[in-house]
C-alpha cells in the first residue's frame, strides 16, 4: 500500500489558534482527484480508499464534495460479471471547468476548449496572415475566437477556468511578449492588450491568462494527448521558425526566464547561411519551413504553415526529386542539431511536432542515421524518433490541458468558488 | 515567517496502531540541521526557533540530538556588545560525519576527505598514467590512496559516512562503467573490484559507494565551492575529453540514463574531423587538451592534463604566438557549441572547470563573443561566463560533498548508527 502524507501547518504558539484545520481537507480533495485523474478504468470508493490508505468514510466525503463541485461524476456500471451490484466507477466529470487555450501564430489564430476529462470540446482555427496587422488588431482577433469559444463552452455546460496562451517568441514572466520576430512583435504587453475581454471566470489558484512560448505550450500538448511512458522528451515544433519543448519527469523545463528551447538557433554550420537573429549557420536557415519550401521549388508560394507541411508531403508521396531533397537535407541538419542536444541531455525520446509531424516519414531516416552517428551512447540506448500525437496545432490544445491540471493539483480553489 | 509543515503518515484503521511516530522527529531534525548549514552567521536556538516556527522547547530537544550525534556544535560566543550574555551560535560539527571523495582520471589518482561544514580536510593527488594500467590494478591503487584518507579522516575525529568516485566515462545507476573512452575502459564492473575494501562506515540512507561521471560531480564540487547565486549552470570540465554537468535548480540533472552532459561530442563542425566516437566535427576535435597542445606546437609532450593546462597559461601568458591562436580557435569552437546550449536551456552561468579554469583568461574572450552573437536572447540576459571556483579536480571534492549533503539532508540516518 503507497504510504500517504497528510501536512499540517505548525506555528509557533503565538499563533497555535490559527492552525488551518482547512489544509488536510484540501489535501485529500487533492489526493483523491489524482488517483480518479491517473487511473486506466474508473474506480470505485473502495479502490481508492485501497490505494491511498484513507478510510472508506473520508473518502466518500471527499467524493462526494467532488461530485458536488462538478469535478467528479460517477460512470455507468460496469456489465455485471459475477454476484452483486457492481460499484460505480468514478471519472472527471464532463460539465464541470475546462480549460481555454489560445494561439496567435504566423498564419492563424486557434482557440480551444478541453475538460477536466481531457477531451477537446471545442476547437477553432482561422486562418490569417498576421504579419501586417498591429498586435492591437490581432488579439482583438482572438478576442472574438475566445468570446465564441467561452459560448461554445457554457452551451455545454462548461466554465472556463483559466486561459493560456500560445505566441512564438520569447515572453517575459508577466505576460510581456519581448520578440517574437515572424510575428515582427517586440515589447507586446498583451495581457494589457486583452484586459478589457474577460475571458475566464476567477478561480483562486488559477491565473485567468498565461501567455507562453508556443512550443512549450505544444510540448505540454504532446504531454497530454501523447502515448504514456514517454514522461521525458523533446518536442521539435517545425514551421517559419523552429522552437523546442522540453519536458523533463512530466514537467516543462523552462529555463533560467522561461526561454529555453530556442533549437531553431542552434549553430549547425557555424559560419553558413546569415540568420535573421544576427548569427550564422542557425538550424532554422537549414531546415525551417520557407527554406525547406524554396529548396523543393514553392518559393513565395505564400502557403499558410499547416498547407505547406501538407503540400510537401503531398509533392514527397508523389516521388518529386527536388522536394525529396529538400526534405533529406532538412532532416540531416535537424538530426545534427538533435545529436547535439541528446549528448546534452540524455533525452530518450525525441517528437517531431508541428509542421514536422506530416512530414515525419522523410524526415526521420536522416534525423535518425545522424543520432547513430553522433550521439556516443547510441549503442546503449537507442532514442525514439516519432511524429506528434497531436500534430500541428498542438499549442492551443496544450495551453487549454495545463489549465486543467492546475484545477486537478489543486481542486480547492475551484470549489471555494462556490462550483 | 516562513511556514514549516509537519507530516505524518496516514493509515487505514486496520493500521491505525502503526502511525509512524518517529517521522515528525526526522522532519525536524532534517529541518533544523538545514537551517544551520543555510545560515549566513551561526544561529542560536531563538533564531531557530523564529525562523521555523518550531517551538523553543522543541528547538532545544532537537538541537542537542544534534550535538550529541556530533552533526553540530556549538560556535565560540560572540564577543560582548551589549548588556548580559551573548547567545551561543550553532555550527555544523567538524568532527562527525565526512564524505570521501575519489578519482580515477586519465593521468591521476585523487582522494579527499571534506567534513559536513564542507571544509577539505584531506586531499591527495598521485601523478600517473592509467592508460596501460588495467582496471584492477587502477582501483587497487586507487583503494590504498582511500585507506591513506580514511586513516587521515580517523587521525582527525572523522568518520567516512559513505564513499563517491569519479570516473570519465559512462556509468550505469549500478555503477558499472559502461565506456571511458580515454582510459580505455569498457564495461568496468567497480563496485565488483572495490568490494574487497572496506572504504566506509554503513550509514542508513547513505550509499557506501557511489560511482559518478566525473564531469557531473566536477559540476558538484562548484556548486559546493562556488559563489552561491548561480543554482543553475553549466559547468564545463576541460580535459582530454570534455565533459560537462548541468546543474538546475541546485540538482544535478543526470538525464534519462544519467549520461547526460556529454558536451565533447556536439557537433560544431558537422563534417569536419573525424572523431574517435565514430562522428565528425565533434567539439573534443578543435577544444580537446590534445588538439590545442598540438596547435601550440606541443603535440607529443605527454604531459600530464594540469600540467598541460598551466604549460598553456605560461606560454600565453608570455604572449607565444601559436599558443594564442590554439587558444582563441578552441575558445571559438566552445563558444558555438556553449551557444547551442544557452538557446537550448536559457541558462545564465556558464562555468570553466578543469583544464580549461587556468586557461580562461584566454578562453573566455572568444567564448563570449560567439554567445553575443549566436544567443538570441543575449540582448536581454547576459550570459556569465567564469572560471571554476576549485578549478582543475573539483570532482573529487564534488563527490564527497555529494555525501556531506545526503546526511544533512537526512540526519536521521546518521543518527540512528549511534553517533
Amino acid at each position: 500500500m503507497a504510504a500517504v502524507w497528510q501536512c499540517q501547518e505548525v506555528t509557533s504558539p503565538s499563533t497555535a489558534g490559527a492552525v488551518r484545520q482547512g489544509s488536510l481537507r484540501e489535501l485529500n480533495l487533492a489526493v483523491v482527484l489524482r488517483r480518479i485523474a491517473a487511473a486506466d478504468r474508473p474506480p470505485s470508493r473502495a479502490d481508492i480508499a485501497a490505494g491511498t490508505g484513507l478510510t472508506r468514510a473520508t473518502v466518500s466525503a471527499v467524493v462526494d464534495d467532488l461530485i458536488g463541485g462538478r469535478l467528479v461524476a460517477e460512470a455507468d456500471p460496469a456489465p455485471r460479471t459475477g454476484a452483486g451490484r457492481p460499484a460505480r466507477g468514478l471519472v472527471l466529470a464532463g460539465d464541470g471547468p475546462a480549460g481555454l487555450g489560445l494561439e496567435v501564430n504566423v498564419d492563424y489564430l486557434a482557440a480551444c476548449v478541453v475538460d477536466l476529462a481531457g477531451t477537446v470540446r471545442h476547437h477553432v482555427v482561422r486562418r490569417a496572415d498576421l504579419r501586417p496587422v498591429s498586435p492591437a488588431d490581432a488579439l482583438a482577433r482572438l478576442a472574438a475566437l475566445a468570446a465564441d469559444a467561452r459560448a461554445a463552452a457554457a452551451r455545454q455546460g462548461l466554465t472556463l477556468a483559466g486561459a493560456a496562451l500560445a505566441v512564438p517568441g520569447l515572453v517575459d514572466a508577466g505576460g510581456l511578449v519581448r520578440l517574437a520576430p515572424n510575428l515582427g512583435w517586440r515589447d507586446v504587453d498583451v495581457p494589457a492588450l486583452l484586459a478589457g475581454n474577460r475571458l475566464t471566470e476567477p478561480v483562486d489558484g488559477v491565473p485567468p491568462l498565461v501567455v507562453e512560448n508556443e512550443a512549450n505550450l505544444a510540448a505540454l500538448g504532446e504531454l497530454h494527448a501523447g502515448p504514456s511512458g514517454s514522461a521525458s522528451f523533446l518536442h521539435i515544433s517545425g514551421e517559419i521558425g523552429i522552437g523546442a519543448g522540453i519536458v523533463l519527469d512530466g514537467r516543462l523545463y523552462r529555463g533560467t526566464r522561461g526561454w529555453s528551447g530556442e533549437i531553431g538557433h542552434i549553430p549547425v554550420h557555424p559560419e553558413g547561411r546569415p540568420c535573421r537573429c544576427g548569427g550564422r549557420g542557425c538550424l532554422e536557415r537549414y531546415a525551417g519551413q520557407e527554406v525547406v519550401l524554396a529548396a523543393a521549388g514553392l518559393a513565395g508560394a505564400e502557403l499558410p504553415a499547416d498547407t505547406a507541411a501538407t503540400r510537401l508531403a503531398d509533392l514527397a508521396r508523389a516521388g518529386d526529386p527536388a522536394t525529396l531533397a529538400a526534405l533529406a537535407d532538412a532532416g540531416t541538419a535537424l538530426g545534427v542539431a538533435v545529436a547535439g542536444v541528446v549528448n546534452l541531455l540524455d533525452l530518450d525520446t525525441v517528437v517531431l511536432g508541428g509542421g514536422y509531424a506530416p512530414l515525419a516519414p522523410w524526415l526521420r531516416p536522416p534525423v535518425v542515421a545522424e543520432l547513430a552517428r553522433r550521439v556516443l551512447t547510441a549503442a546503449w540506448s537507442p532514442v525514439t524518433v516519432r511524429p506528434a500525437a497531436l500534430g500541428a496545432r498542438s499549442a492551443a490544445v496544450g495551453g487549454a490541458a495545463s489549465v486543467v491540471r492546475r484545477i486537478v493539483d489543486r481542486p480547492v480553489g475551484w470549489l471555494a468558488r462556490g462550483g
